[in-house]
């Protein structure tokens, strides 16, 4: 039930900062998730100060308030199942300190990945876990997610470039966590905590970030293999063998011939290919770890193997990985590509066997899945090709990922390797969480006694999404 | 006031590992701090088990329970203020797995930082985070305190390496918490905020770790500087340009004073020396980085400078840091070497003013200070050097760390860096955690209701140290 006093809202963030036009509404309602639910209004916040008094109003109230940046979140993270207020934080986009001496940064939750990265750029460094998403990802977003990307086999996740931040909490409270410096010690760090929390514990208004200098030489190389057994040998080798890759890609025979089909590149199509990378400020280093994969890669029967430091070359290389999204959404025009059991970890040793588990489930369910992923971090990717408007399909793909997430588990993986779980994967992360869910309920309602920010989500997210949830798609019953 | 049923303990424990003989509650009263208090009685676990029926009794009947490893502490963190049981984690001391295709290592907390890195040297790796004090400290210490040590600047502290634990609560329940991935973004990372957490959360039973190759070179430098403010911009331009040293240690003037006074080693009394090194797998790589700081070094006026891949040159030049401790507490017969405020992080712009500021302080309270520390991360170390006998000395030692703490937090740093808070720094860490020293509370009484998990510590210790707490000298009055 509506309960939001608009003018007093206008009062906090001024008349232009508040959308409440259907039309808003609806499209504030979805992220990149297959899941819909109507908020209440849109508030826009310019300010700390802004923040605090709307979070003490809607604590007050007990309105629910939604923190969102990019709106790229692929599980229904920022989707407001309980209605109320979706608090967009792209107002609160400013770099506010690039400190070189001290090596960190400071911004606004507001700011896009790739526009941080622009700026820091000029001075030779990077702040690396970059999601794919980065053109439109926030760092609140990627922090609310602990987000990753290609480069976090070597670089990390979100939560390992976090210094510090600044957070508002749901009694309007502002806060300060973590540091400025390399290590702390300074008793809990609340901020790790607030990485991944996924908006229910707090709103980040500034973060305090590491970043890493630019390296000098990449270096890419591509493997082919007849067999997904021998790539995932590959991997665990390589992994295995100390080698330090600053990306680590595998791409299956599905996600090739779906490239090939809509992007006419003419990728060979084998069983898997393994897209391998290096990087360093001296050009022996690089030759070393490339040299190294190579090796590694030959004696587990890859072909057709070559690395190149050329940019173009290694764009060629990349051509097939990177055009795998676009190429999947335009595969065929009845199937929609959605993400769903999208980004699971399992241990580098199980990569080809989940390849293989993924391939027989979708077989199985007749539906069209991909594997590929950044297996340097044991992160498997996939994404389900299917007809949206049959409920049989939905109900396919819930009995699909079911059956995936059971084998993750049963090898000690885990639900989400870089996109959280919001709600689309509440149902396994509940089953993989069972002994802490108690425990993380204390905590949230510890910090969030009147369950206001972000509600339904993660561990108070429904089981099973295809019923509980309104889907974006209009499905025919 | 006592009122442990030690029956009750030796049927959850074991006849043989319970003690109450007051010479051992005398040792276990103190660690390596200051600070001394009489516990109860000491019971040491073999299994998860004992420890959860152990607490869950402990919950039911409110007393309090100090987990401890080594005691290596410096600060106070396994002083039962508050009496309880000890809880002694060292027999929990088994190497449960090491497995290098997935790159992770299971240890029971009680295992020592050394034993583990012995064991991990057979397969050509190591785990980083490794203390000054790794021959006794114990990874479920290190958990506790998110230790780290000289190579924290490249490799990071324990937060960083720990991958997910298993965890016995206050009442009883045990969790498993994080995953065996690289990368997790599965919720709440409730395993990064045990880590540093003090034992006032949760008594940690079991550890996932990462860890990385050994190096195949590492080549050592030092520079000398006449000037401290030399030293100090060295530093800065070193980690503002991008140089990936894998150890960057100051020492003043005062340290090598005291190294040549007792060891009779023959540094030439600069005013600080810098300590540099650098380490990889391919030797281009680590000469590029080493002449990279060698020429910021001579640009900065440093002097002397040499580096060397020989293990007995670096040995050498290593030797007056690695002796310095000793050194210290070998200073003169009448005064010990005390750690208060021992290890504060500052931002790297502000190492040198840090160690001057060091030398000020030390001067107007007529006691002996050193300035040395792990520059690379931020963490500046001091010792205080000090007739114990006496009253005002205590005084006077208060005065400074005083200072020094106001100093610190004005210039963005943190009150500790690597050796936590405890009891010694709980009067800055208060102030520095100031407005968040609410919700510290929050967490610490959803979590431990009954406040038996290491009671009287962190945001709950007395502000003055030298009057609120016993010390374990006898202090003339």
């Amino acid at each position: 039930m509506n309960t939001v006093d608009e003018p007093r809202l206008r009062e906090i963030v001024g008349e232009n900062n508040i959308k409440s036009d259907p039309s808003d509404l609806y499209v504030y309602g979805s992220d990149s998730s297959v899941h819909h639910a109507m908020p209440w209004v849109i508030v826009k916040p310019d300010t700390t100060e802004q923040v605090q008094k709307l979070m003490a109003y809607a604590n007050e109230n007990k309105i629910p308030v939604i923190p969102r940046g990019g709106g790229s979140g692929m599980c229904g993270q920022t989707v407001p199942v309980k209605g109320g207020i979706i608090l967009d934080m792209k107002g609160m986009n400013r770099i506010l300190e690039i400190n070189m001496p001290d090596v960190y940064c400071r911004v606004q939750p507001g700011v896009v990945d790739d526009d941080l990265n622009l700026a820091l750029k000029q001075y030779g460094v990077f702040y690396p876990p970059t999601p794919a998403s980065s053109r439109i990802a926030t760092i609140g977003g990627e922090i609310a997610n602990n987000a990753s990307g290609v480069r976090s086999v070597k670089y990390g996740a979100t939560r390992d470039a976090v210094l510090g931040m600044k957070v508002v909490l749901p009694n309007g409270e502002l806060v300060s966590l973590g540091a400025h410096t390399r290590v702390e010690a300074s008793g809990y760090q609340l901020h790790k905590l607030m990485v991944g929390s996924e908006g229910t514990l707090g709103v980040v208004v500034e973060a305090t970030l590491s970043f890493v200098p630019i390296p000098e030489y990449r270096c890419m190389g591509v493997a082919n293999f007849d067999s997904l057994k021998d790539a995932g040998e590959a991997i665990g080798s390589i992994m295995a063998s100390g080698a330090i890759p600053s990306m680590l890609e595998l791409v299956d025979s599905v996600a090739i011939k779906a490239v090939n089909k809509t992007m006419d590149l003419g990728l060979k199509e084998v069983a898997a290919s393994l897209i391998f990378e290096a990087d360093g400020q001296v050009k022996e280093a690089v030759d070393y770890e490339i040299n190294k994969m190579k090796k590694i890669c030959e004696k587990h029967h890859g072909q057709d193997i070559w690395a190149s430091y050329d940019p173009k070359e290694r764009a060629k290389i990349f051509m097939g990985r990177k055009k795998l999204f676009p190429a999947l959404s335009k595969y065929d025009d009845k199937l929609a590509s959605t993400s769903l059991a999208d980004d699971m970890a399992v241990p580098y040793s199980k990569m080809a066997e989940m390849a293989g588990k993924i391939h027989e489930v979708a077989e199985k369910n007749d539906i069209i899945m991909t594997a590929y992923g950044h297996c340097g971090s044991g992160c498997m990717h996939t994404k389900i090709l299917m007809d949206t408007k049959r409920e049989d399909q939905w109900q396919s793909a819930r009995a699909a990922i079911t059956e995936i997430y059971d084998y993750v588990r049963s090898v000690n993986g885990t639900t989400s390797a870089e996109h959280g779980i919001g709600l689309s994967k509440a149902e396994s992360f509940k089953v993989e969480k069972a002994d802490s869910i108690n425990l993380l309920g204390t905590i949230k309602s510890a910090l969030d006694p009147n369950n206001i920010l972000n509600p339904g989500k993660l561990m108070q997210a429904p089981d099973n999404w295809v019923t509980a949830s309104n889907l974006r798609y209009s499905v025919n019953s």
